[in-house]
């Protein structure tokens, strides 16, 4: 009397990530080619930008509507570009992701439409999600504005609002239509932004990529300060990294509870709450990933010499490796609210070596403590410890 | 100085469809092994139920917690179960929606958690969203209970509510972990419900299996009668037609503008307006379905005879062809709002013989006037005009 019939679905997505500078130049054909690829036009899209940027960037709308308005062929802006809150404020509550929704309705965006958003990772997961759940999706083309929205946050495929005092509470997997890069928007970003980003690049070359990490450790003098050409390099990088492990993970919408790319978060999320904001996420993750890698040290799976290479690296780019809030943290509890964020058993990422890494299922409490009093006693940036330099 | 990289993610989703009777009878192990696909138990879960199935089946809930108890091993009932406003109130604005994340957040439900959602296809939509959502997905497990979401809406990849005014304006694809159909659940369905759900396996049958539309004529005089066996075969062959579709109609997620499976539904989600939910969603869709076959059939695609056998196979079940309010129905600026709903260019899908179906993207209007001129003085349910009857 029971049957079952099992559904096999499968799907691709495919979308550009552009690296470039200037898209609002007339001149730069990236943007008007993203909306070529969906055939002749023009499309119908509407412009969101974080308000953060578009006030350190004034004429920023304007030369947005002017890009437009060169590439009529292709683009039709049908609704005037729409200022919204950047950072954190973004993803409070639904305010922005309504907006949004208003946008795309008003403005009768469907789902063969675009909606081209600019500005930090706040401001795209917010706008994101917004986008990814107006008739189920319309195509979203990501300008990313901040270092981290640019070489992590910016090239995924997850949105997310916050919600009952949790990060991403509400949120959904949704690719993109295209992602650009404009590394010129960066140039407004204060040095800590920058620097903080750099964490994510780090973190990616520690857990995948040696080659990246001996580049960083080459770059490190010009990367601390704060070279536009050396940035860049890094960034990019950094985000090809993030795109190949998101396609060649095997678990792209993370339905496992494995996820590499989160190594040294669980300390960086209970450090960001602890400090209310006052770490930029980047800034939390060197310290996560500092602490990991000494216990990972301690517990013999990493060599001593590998461990003193990533901190080294972390304070050549100016990052901490300690921060107060670190010695109060509740670990266990920390741990226990990262596992149950990813869901099922506890997965972290600890590095075996450089750009090599395990899952483990659990920690020795003992021994993380003991790296903690480790970092401790390194308090403050002293000098590089690269491989090679 | 610009450079792209081509982001290519494959995905593929797989979810078993359980047909049974009586699934919260402790001796049916379905919706155990279902859990039990994920590994050992015991997974915690949380139950949402439909108002209206609740009180037309009092004990439902206890038979839902009596289930899990027995089934400890597998299932956790981490929360009682939640009851919500069924039929398209679940939808009309985001308390279902909410309701239902604060249900996830309290019983702290994660990735790997279940949210079992027993209802309507209007609940299934809102709690869906609200699952599909909550920590980017929870894992849905659908119970469908009635004919239309055990046969259609159920078995899908999509979920929705309703905003501005529009019919699922929010929402999102998000194949669910599991289906159970219980055919028993549709005991207690108004004929009306149950005779309306059939329009659907006309549907699938007249765009796409001819062998399925001779077994519904087959069939008609024990459907009309409602007789449980034969709904039950009618209703499971519709579910596994949608699946089929789903899996090989080369874009489950709706990329492009093509949806055969939306055959005769322009009209079909006008109607629905113009009438303000005086009509079911199948009852709606037999007059759109009508008014297309026979238009059809007057600009030359479809053999006459075949244009017959679906308006009598629709009139021998019970189903209305003919409905005032199309009289008045605004037919161009119908098709339009559902070309804007689609995206992109007008698709409309036509039989072209039964079992075989084509695209369209234009309208001759005074033949489809003269279509539904035909329909009108049809009128009434007449005799049976199957082939091989
Ligand atoms: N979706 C993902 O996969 C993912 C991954 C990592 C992080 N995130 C999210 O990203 C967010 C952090 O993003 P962020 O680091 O980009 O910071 P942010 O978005 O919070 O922006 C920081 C500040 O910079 C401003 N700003 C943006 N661009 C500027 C520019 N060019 N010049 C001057 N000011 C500018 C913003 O208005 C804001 O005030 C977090 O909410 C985090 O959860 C998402
Ligand atoms: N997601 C999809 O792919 C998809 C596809 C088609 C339709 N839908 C949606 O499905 C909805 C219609 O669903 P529906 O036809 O299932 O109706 P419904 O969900 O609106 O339910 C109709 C009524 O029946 C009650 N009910 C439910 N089960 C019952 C039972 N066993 N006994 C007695 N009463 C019961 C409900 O409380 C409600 O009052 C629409 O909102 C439509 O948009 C979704
Ligand atoms: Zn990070
Ligand atoms: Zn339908």
């Amino acid at each position: 009397m029971t049957w079952t019939t099992a559904q096999h679905i499968a799907l691709a997505f495919d979308f550009p990530v552009v690296f470039t500078r200037n898209a609002f130049d007339p001149e730069n054909a990236a943007l008007a080619e993203v909306f070529g690829r969906s055939g002749p036009g023009p499309h119908r899209a509407g412009v969101v930008i974080d308000a953060g940027l578009a006030a350190a960037m004034p004429g920023l709308a304007d030369r947005a509507r002017a890009y437009c308005a060169v590439h009529d062929a292709a683009i039709r802006l049908v609704a005037p570009p729409l200022t919204v809150p950047g950072g954190e404020r973004a993803k409070a509550d639904f305010a922005v992701v309504e907006a949004v929704w208003k946008l795309t309705y008003e403005a009768k965006l469907c789902r063969q439409s675009f909606l081209v958003v600019i500005g930090g990772g706040a401001v795209l997961d917010a706008a994101g999600f917004a986008a990814a759940t107006a008739h189920r999706g319309v195509r979203l083309i990501r300008m990313p504005s901040t270092a981290l929205a640019q070489n992590d946050a910016g090239v995924g495929v997850k949105n997310g609002v916050n919600a009952f005092g949790r990060k991403n509470y509400i949120g959904a997997f949704a690719p993109p239509y295209a992602v650009i890069n404009d590394h010129a928007l960066l140039a407004t970003l204060p040095a800590r932004e920058i620097r903080s980003g750099l964490a994510e690049a780090v973190k990616v070359a520690v857990v995948r990529d040696a080659d990246f990490f001996a580049r960083l450790c080459e770059l490190a003098p010009l990367l601390a300060a704060l070279d536009c050409d050396a940035l860049e390099e890094a960034d990019r990088r950094c985000a090809v990294a993030h795109l190949e492990h998101i396609a060649s993970g095997g678990d792209p919408f993370e339905m496992g509870s494995a996820r590499p790319l989160d190594f040294g978060h669980w300390a960086a999320h209970a450090l960001e709450e602890a400090t209310g904001g006052d770490m930029r996420h980047g800034e939390a993750v060197a310290v996560g990933m500092a602490l990991d890698t000494l216990y990972a040290a301690r517990v013999g799976l990493l060599p001593r010499a590998d461990a003193d290479a990533v901190l080294g690296l972390l304070e050549q780019l100016g990052l901490a490796v300690w921060h107060p809030a670190l010695a109060n943290l509740d670990m266990p509890a920390a741990v226990e609210a990262f596992r149950e964020h990813l869901g099922g058993r506890l997965h972290l990422t600890l590095p075996t070596a450089i750009g090599r890494r395990i899952e483990v299922h659990d920690v020795d409490y003992a021994s993380l403590a003991a790296a903690r009093e480790t970092l401790a006693g390194r308090g403050v940036p002293s000098g590089p410890a690269c491989p090679g330099e």
